[in-house]
């Protein structure tokens, strides 16, 4: 008989819904450690968290979080709030022993991050910040095969995570848009950081150039409001191994959907990827025969795990869902303890500094040490 | 309060456990008009039957599917056992009045599949043939805009279903290679036809090539066995709008994991799709300005109905096991009368003639009328 | 001191501007065993014919072809004139001794090219067809790598030329429309069959479907002409070694300019090619490590002859021209005797010979041997 | 009766090949303003000069190239010496009243850069720098379609030129190398400069980072010597017109044979090229269809100039040595005073001055004004 998780979601838009698809999949796909119960879903309106109930499969509904997250009989804090209600969800989740899973980003000041890291390790609970595109087996791939030499010593990074969402003058300020919130860099840029670290290893040095496109938008009250956060924001990076490298965030980009990729150049090989078609890893061996050296499509199969829990058969692909199931398992195994939290507070706490230090640099104008 | 619907499912292999996830995933993605029970599932031993209702989380397993499809508490039936008992078990559940959900191809042959097509409409049960390549959006897509009229009229077709599952001449002798299993053509080739009519409408004639490549298999005894079947099947078609086309079934196309795809040409514009990348549809129009034609890449999209049931946002791309989800939600919504079955038994015997055709036009070396 | 050739062109055209392009570019670029003379020009009005001499830099213009032919301070005679006008003056000049470079189809009915091609034996000169296709490098590789055994047993084959320059109706009828200039299957389908012996070797019997898309066409004098001849010519085929395959040629494919395409499949390997992307050959190896598999996309460059004579650096491509340079620098090399032949009359009967059979297998419904 | 102009060439290698293959190209695919002669080459030995005579079919060669642009019987000088020699030569050349045509980079320094243009000004003689990349016509293209307003107001960038020539460490130290060869940045980071402002306009300020990733390589006498330049040359950039963007030079990205890339977004649409497939321009248009937009793969033909001169059938693709030949022929125009300079010296000095600035920025670690 499995040990029981009882789950308290707070939120129940795009990312909350991701997050009960990631935990319907990952039951059913994995031989997970315990059997988990959509306990408890709390949203702002008491409707608004009773229709996600019924939607969702959840027990009961609240409009109040924090006595969910005081609820005895909850096991696990999942929040999908807005990212300015991250820190004091998150810091009561953990004063009442709670394990808390967080939406990127974990909190739009890195000193915010820094306390709620803090709490979780003081108080021993596990904790998850939800950076899924790492979870894609054709990531694991990548790192594997950098880490295992098969392309020598790494020189070269580009990196970027671009999509047109935010094209639009006319698309309203949200709390995105809020310095508090970190513009582009925090929401997309945080990805791509998230992403080259997880392959090259730690950045130690960055030059940040961050660039406001739209100066104002609509407030959504018939005024407009201006615009302080970057719609663009790049960076030169230097890694720890001796590599240099560059990243872009850029959600003004327009026709772009999904372009978080990358692009790794070592002494060996180099590897291509782009989330566009992100059931493909692209690998250049010079270990390949002369006249027959190429970029080489490898497409997802069971040799790549753990894709082989979703289908026995290559080339069949995993979607956006399935990268929250994985998710979703890792972290329940590290409840479990059988293995380390895949990305937890310490590690979103690393990617805010990163997007802070940036931004600091930008606009000093200045390399800053990480 | 929904309805409750009862599952009784029959095998736990590559398929089961699809069927599975599907059934998991359409519950939370979409507004389901029943609540799916998982009540039984049968496989040929108990033990198999039991480990598959833990992991997958039925209420109770069997290794006799004679008193499942008899069990007056189940409501569907859904199949997913070698081709070769579709047949009986299909026909026992419909007697017992069950809704039947079987995987393809539905019988191995045409006169078996119409049999079971005629009992379920004279039963007045609901039937389902798991195709779900049909169920992508983007194949949606691409119907819609050649029943627009934005490809003007249709004038040909290219269609393909190639792996190399079976390039090994050490993969063993199995079901699928018996004469009563169909080979490629029943295997894969199927998918092509069954894309190819879903998009241009009925063929009417075809003249077929099957060729057996690898002409005996270890028998899994330490024998061999002479293959009868046929490794690549293809055929010439005549659609009944006037289009004349190919298609090609292949299972020992080195390299190709999933090309299961087309080429559409109208007079005024084609499509071109792949399933190695099947979140993506490439649309030429003669309507785009001088100068500026050519085949472009739309990524599937909330635009796109009903990728917007399982993300919000453009790019993130389907998996494998979201079509089967898109599948299941059809059935059920058919099951409650919400809509026509998306590809019932009918459909499922249509598919074998055109299988059987094209085989019987290859042994003869001559066209055949549908 | 260098041999002179002195040459006489007949036409003035697309492929006459080509064939000038290709002895120009080929005396740079190539060491050539001889000097290529551009003597004299002929077209069907002196106004035409010096118009191009004075474009093209010949140092004569004729409107008599027969007195150009007749020439005896011409060496080679190039017959880029209208299909139907091939066959006399091949003869004619192959009469007066000449060499003579053709373009393809050599004549529109194989048994006038048999008695080209046997004319110009008996005659020893040399000759050649023009199929430039065959001349990029990475055909050659790819010919090399089948050859030499890097693809293992040859199973499968599927080979295309589909373009759209024919898919609008108001395209007038013209020479290549006429039952004696053979359709879409000698325009653009030989270019595929061209490319399927290249590379796999003789095809013994073949199964054709020969479909007129465009009924009538203008004639140009205000009326419309019945076409006869077909707009899509497929073919099922089988190899002498024991592969089998298909061929389409087809010029109604909209949004198609120059879709060249094939792809191979072997025991140990595939390779799958586009014209569309010409300097490129994609390539499956078994022989790569497990989990690392995929099609490797192999730019064009020195290592693949004679790339490096265009260029010293790798992935700079070649163009349409280029081809043609190294189609004539492969004559000349004949003519002087340095090598044989790389596409004679006798390699055009053959085109002509697999072209006839396969539409009168076409038109009656059954295999036959070529 | 066409004006000649005698062509004197400096160098033989790779470059001066090119150039001969563009005048023999251009002179049969253009409509030239004269007859282009080829007089004289020069190469450092007379026996190099000679061969080099014999093959490319200049009526002199000479070990001398002083008396070369001192000779009354030449009218333009064209240089493929190394860089170090380019000014010296030029400004001999232009003192003779010579029009000088100059392989890039024109100078390793800017100060000497700008005392060649100044003299060719004041001596109003015609100049060209080889920046062959921008004579491709989807170049051109999109140029036009960012001008003409088709992509909205241009708001980001991204360029690259990446190769691995310079991967291997063994790769011997050349005068690439030399602190006054300028590295990478100077060698292909300048054709990603070029390509920027040839479509978004002037560049006004620059934020560098160059990199030196091989400390040192094989002097070719047996020792080693350290390297001073840049291997990676990064920069973000501020464009007049209010974009922004970012550019990277690198010749140690192990794989990349000819990533000459670029991405350009606008609020109206966007572009993406890649030089790997430089028949190619990717447009994405906002004004699309909803449900139908995508990046369209346009291919080059005659509807983008001058494509058609090479060849009237779209799809058929122009090579590396066509794109010289249309820089040939702007330049002869210009010569003939038929259009502007299509880039001239002055042209020339910018791109210089633009590296130079880069690279003090990165030595600064500050953006710096161009």
């Amino acid at each position: 008989m499995k040990k029981k998780l009882r789950l308290g979601l707070i939120g129940s838009g795009f990312m909350g819904k991701t997050h009960v698809f990631g935990f319907a999949a990952a039951e059913r796909v994995f031989d997970l450690p315990c059997d988990v119960e959509l306990a408890t879903i709390a949203d702002v309106t008491l409707a608004q968290a009773e229709a996600a109930r019924a939607a969702f499969g959840f027990a009961r509904a609240t409009d109040d979080w924090r006595s969910l997250v005081a609820d005895p009989d909850i096991d696990v804090i999942d929040i999908t709030a807005p990212n300015a209600l991250h820190k004091e969800m998150a810091l009561a989740a953990i004063a009442a022993g709670k394990h808390v899973y967080c939406e990127k980003p974990l909190a739009p000041l890195a000193s915010d991050a820094r306390e709620m890291a803090d709490a979780a390790e003081k108080a021993g609970v596990r904790t998850q910040v939800g950076f899924n595109y790492l979870c894609n087996p054709m990531l694991g791939l990548a790192r594997e095969m950098i880490a295992g030499g098969e392309l020598g010593d790494i020189r070269g990074y580009r990196g970027l995570h671009a999509e047109d969402y935010m094209a639009d003058p006319a698309a309203p300020f949200t709390f995105r848009h809020d310095p508090a919130g970190g513009g582009v860099l925090a929401d997309l840029g945080s990805h791509a950081l998230a992403t080259a670290e997880f392959l090259v290893g730690p950045i130690t040095r960055v030059m940040g150039d961050c660039v406001t496109v739209i100066a104002s938008r609509p407030d959504g009250k018939g005024g407009v409001r201006t615009v302080e956060t970057d719609d663009i924001g790049r960076a030169f990076l230097r890694f720890e191994n001796g590599a240099t490298g560059s990243i872009e965030g850029n959600w003004v980009a327009t026709g772009r959907k999904m372009q978080h990729d990358f692009e790794v150049y070592g002494t060996k090989g180099a590897l291509a990827f782009s989330q566009e078609r992100f059931n493909e890893l692209h690998f250049y061996s010079t270990g390949d025969a002369k006249g027959r050296q190429g970029f080489r499509r490898i497409e997802a199969g069971p040799d790549h795990v753990p894709y082989g829990r979703f289908c026995v058969a290559p080339g069949h692909q995993l979607g956006f869902n399935d990268l929250k199931a994985i998710e979703v398992a890792g972290y329940l195994d590290a409840i479990a303890g059988l293995r380390p939290e895949p990305f937890n507070f310490r590690a979103g706490l690393r990617i805010q500094t990163l997007v802070e230090t940036i931004q600091t640099s930008s606009r000093n104008g200045a390399w800053l040490a990480v």
